[in-house]
C-alpha cells in the first residue's frame, strides 16, 4: 500500500525507485497534556517532521458535550488537511472519544487516537483481567475505553471513574504536591477494593501525576499505564505499513496555539521543565484556516 | 486470567491444580447464516459445548432500525447469560453493528462479534488498501466496518454498498443463479470502478454467493473475504488467554429458534446440504426467557 505522496515506480515486478513522503504528522489536543504524546514521537519517529497545536481557545475539552468537542476536531482536522499532512494523532482522549470514529468516516487521511493504544497497553499490563480507568467525564461517557479493552481482550472487567479536577491540578503545576495526593487518595482506595490491578490514565495530563500516584500505591500492587508509549508506537507501524516515512534528517516540531502562547510556553516549561520555541497562533472555525500572526 | 467458573489454586507461585470451564459458547444470528460461524467454531474449537439461537421470529435484522436490533440482540445475550454461557458470538454482521458496544458496556460475559475479524482479515489481504464492503443496511449505516478497518490500518479507503436483496436471494436457494449474477454484476463492476482489490462479504448469509462472485470477478483479481474464519480464531484465542478451554470430549451444537423450527431446518439443509437436529424453540423478551416446548 501507498500513500498519495508516495510514489513507487516499478518494471515488471522490481522496485526500480522509492522516494520517501516529505509531508508532515500533525498532532493536537487542547493544551500542552498531548506534549507526552510529541516527546514519543519524536523518540520513535524521528525523521518525521511534526506539527502539534494546542487549542487552548477551547481548553479544556474534558468537561464540554461529545457533540461540541467532535465539532472542533473536526475542524482542527480540516486545517490540518489543508496543511497536507500525511497522518494526524488525535493526542487527546477525550477528542479521540468524541471523534475518531466519525473523522475516520471523512477524511481519507490516516487517523489515529491515544484509545485503543492505551487499551492494548492496559490488556497487556493485566493479570487479573480487572482495568481501572480514570478520565475526564466526556471519555468516561463516550464509553470508548471499555470498548476498546473489551476489543482487545473481551475477557477483561473495567471500571472507569471521572476525575476532572486532575487536569486543574496539573495545570496548576500541583501534579506532584499535597493536593493531588488528596485527590487520588480516595480514588485508588475504590479501584483496589474493586479488584483493579492495572490503571489506566486515560488523559494525557495525568502521566504528570505519576510521583504522586506511586507514592500512594506504596506497598500495594498496580500496574500504570498511559498511551503516549504505545500511540507512537502505532504511528511508526502505520507509517511503515504504509510506506509512508520521510526518510530526512531529524527537525524539530513546529508549534500552533488557537490562543494564549505565552500560557503555552509557560505550562510546558513548568510541567515538561522545556524550554520551546514561540508557537504560531492561528485560527481554527468552520470557514477553514485563517492564519494569524504570531 | 482467569474465568469465572475456571478456578486455579496455588501454593505459593505454584498452580496445584486447574480444571476446565465446562459453560457453554453461545452464537446467535437472525437466522441460518450465522451458520457459517457455528462451522467454524465447530472445526477450531472442537471441545466447546456451542449453542446456536437462530432469531427467525426477528428475521432478517437487516432493514430494521439500528435501535431495535440492538434492543432485540440484549434481550438475546440475557438468554444466554441465564444459561450461564462462559462466551457469547454476535455471529450477524448487523447484530454486531447495532448491538456489540452496548452489549460489552451491559455484561461481564465476553461478547465476540463478526465485524472486528471481518476488518481484519481484509487490512490482511488488501495490497493497494482499497477495500469494499457489501452488507444490509443497518450494518453499512452503523458505520463499523469503516471504523474497524481503520482501526486496524486507517492508511486504508473504505466503501460501502448495501445490498440488502442478497439476503432475500440466499434464503430463496438462488444463491448460485442468474438471479444472484443479475443481482452482483452491476454492484462488483462498481467496486472495481472504484479500485477495490479487496472486498468483504458484510453479512453472514453472503459466503453462499461465493461461486457467482467467481463466476463474476473471472480474470478479474479481488481477494474475497468473510469473517467466519478469523472470527473463530478470535474466539479459540480468547478462550484460551482468558482460560476457558473445556478440555472435554467432542458434543455436538445444541440448536435453538425463536419461531419456525421447520423453517430453520429446511433452510439448513437447502443451504448447506446437511440435517440437523430438531431445534428447541424458545422465547426471548424483556421479561426474559420462557421456554417453550419444542
Amino acid at each position: 500500500m501507498s500513500g498519495r505522496a508516495n510514489r513507487v515506480w516499478t518494471g515488471g515486478s522490481a522496485i526500480l525507485a522509492r522516494v520517501g513522503d516529505p509531508r508532515p504528522v500533525g498532532v493536537f489536543d487542547s493544551g500542552v497534556g498531548g506534549l507526552t504524546v510529541l516527546h514519543e514521537l519524536r523518540r520513535q519517529l524521528p525523521g518525521e517532521r511534526l506539527l502539534y497545536l494546542a487549542d487552548l481557545e477551547w481548553f479544556p475539552y474534558g468537561p464540554r458535550p461529545l457533540r461540541d468537542v467532535r465539532h472542533r476536531a473536526l475542524d482542527i482536522i480540516t486545517h490540518f488537511a489543508e496543511l497536507d499532512t500525511k497522518l494526524v494523532v488525535i493526542a487527546c482522549n477525550s477528542a479521540t472519544a468524541a471523534a475518531l470514529n466519525t473523522a475516520r468516516e471523512r477524511f481519507d487521511i490516516p487517523i489515529v487516537g491515544v484509545i485503543a493504544p492505551g487499551a492494548q497497553a492496559a490488556v497487556e499490563a493485566t493479570g487479573n483481567g480487572r482495568i481501572a480507568v480514570i478520565s475526564t467525564e466526556a471519555t468516561l461517557h463516550s464509553g470508548e475505553y471499555v470498548h476498546a479493552i473489551k476489543e482487545a481482550n473481551p475477557g477483561c472487567a473495567v471500571l472507569g471513574r471521572a476525575a476532572p479536577e486532575l487536569v486543574s491540578i496539573v495545570e496548576a503545576g500541583d501534579a506532584d504536591t499535597i493536593r493531588a495526593d488528596g485527590a487520588l487518595a480516595p480514588l485508588l482506595d475504590e479501584l483496589f477494593a474493586w479488584g483493579a490491578d492495572t490503571l489506566v490514565l486515560g488523559c494525557t495530563h495525568y502521566p504528570l501525576l505519576l510521583p504522586s500516584l506511586l507514592r500512594l500505591i506504596g506497598g500495594r500492587s498496580m500496574a500504570v499505564v498511559d498511551s503516549a508509549a504505545t500511540t507512537a508506537a502505532r504511528v511508526q507501524r502505520i507509517v511503515a505499513v504504509n510506506r509512508l516515512q520521510r526518510d530526512g534528517e531529524d527537525v524539530p516540531p513546529q508549534l500552533a496555539v488557537t490562543a494564549a502562547p505565552r500560557r503555552f510556553l509557560d505550562s510546558a516549561r513548568r510541567i515538561f521543565g522545556e524550554e520551546l520555541a514561540a508557537p504560531e497562533v492561528v485560527r481554527i472555525g468552520d470557514c477553514g484556516l485563517l492564519a494569524v500572526a504570531p
